[in-house]
């Protein structure tokens, strides 16, 4: 199968992660965000939405939306498993990921802060104080209910993990204190010293601009 | 079962209309978001990020957030289904369900909103062409995907349809035009002919202060 992926889409980096940790064989197919290729009809004929990541079957069918991708890649790729078999444990770690799925990443997208600075008028500063704000609000839930060692919920790695990292990864890069989420930032430092994790980074990808 | 419920919060109408569908038994607590009853120490206690719905099980466990809770209720109550079996099937579902849950409604929460006017002195004018905005795009992107009658995705309701109409009631809540979404509409008015989505309507709810 094939991603479509950008170094630093952070829903394209949970995909990354879960492949990897999946061990499902994969490629990956980069998409310039900077400069507006998901917005061409070459990736729009792809992706209606012109969202990243999509994912391409082998038999040529797609799936976007990254937690409908992870979803399906439970459901399809079992041997390896990110949630637990009994529906409550389950949902309790699916509803912590929707924290970072539905209450931060959406506010603090790309086109989100592109609408607040040119329709809005809204300066860096308060640009930047809109970013920390829903990952504060945000990681102090998810804080709150870290009960476990060394990963979010015990001693496997599971879709919580796969849904933090990328956001951390992103808080960081916005210089985010993490003082006050001492859990998140262990579990963060623990899940990069595994090979799945360390491959899905941004700065490890072939599109990485960085380097 | 008891659900944690605001009349008028969209992700509780979620809860409510899939409740319905499958027949399971429960009951309504509602919480006053108008009168911040959320932000209480007794909410709190039940959900700790103050947000709604919260499902409580007849154990006493508690799940929250709606698409955590939809799914438990998809695994626990598979009588009536609301995904079909095929994964790939399934992930469509999602996919385009996510298109609300994470693209539309986190962007025009209340939360978000009372962020733009008091934090960014966005005016009401401003607030509502935000509002408008991300409905616009979304609706964009379903509307396009859409290819069955009568219910999103063919003869029988699924998850896309119990994401959609609450997504559509706020929309003509706030007079957004719905002429260039005429298959959206008409699933609109199609769900409510049903037993389980009329319930679960906001003004047909205990708690409701329009009446």
């Amino acid at each position: 199968m094939k991603l479509y992926t950008y170094f630093r889409s952070s829903a394209a980096y949970r995909v990354r992660i879960a492949l990897n940790l999946k061990g499902i064989k994969h490629t990956l197919t980069p998409v310039n965000l900077l400069k507006g290729d998901h917005c061409g009809s070459s990736y729009k004929g792809i992706n209606p939405q012109g969202l990243l990541p999509t994912l391409e079957l082998s038999n040529g069918k797609k799936i976007s939306q990254s937690t409908a991708i992870l979803e399906y890649l439970e459901n399809e790729y079992p041997a390896i498993p990110l949630l637990p078999k009994d529906s409550f444990e389950a949902a309790t770690i699916r509803s912590w990921s929707n924290i970072i799925a539905c209450d931060i990443h959406p506010l603090d997208n790309l086109k989100v802060l592109k609408y607040l600075v040119n329709e809005l008028n809204v300066d860096a500063e308060d640009k930047m104080t809109w970013y920390h704000h829903w990952i504060i609000e945000g990681f102090t839930a998810l804080e709150t209910q870290l009960l476990a060692t060394p990963y979010c919920f015990g001693d496997r790695v599971t879709l919580a993990d796969v849904y933090l990292i990328p956001m951390v990864y992103n808080a960081l890069r916005f210089n985010l204190s993490m003082e006050k989420f001492p859990k998140i930032l262990a579990i963060y430092e623990t899940c990069n010293t595994l090979d799945a994790f360390d491959r899905a980074k941004p700065e490890n990808q072939d599109d990485c601009l960085i380097a």
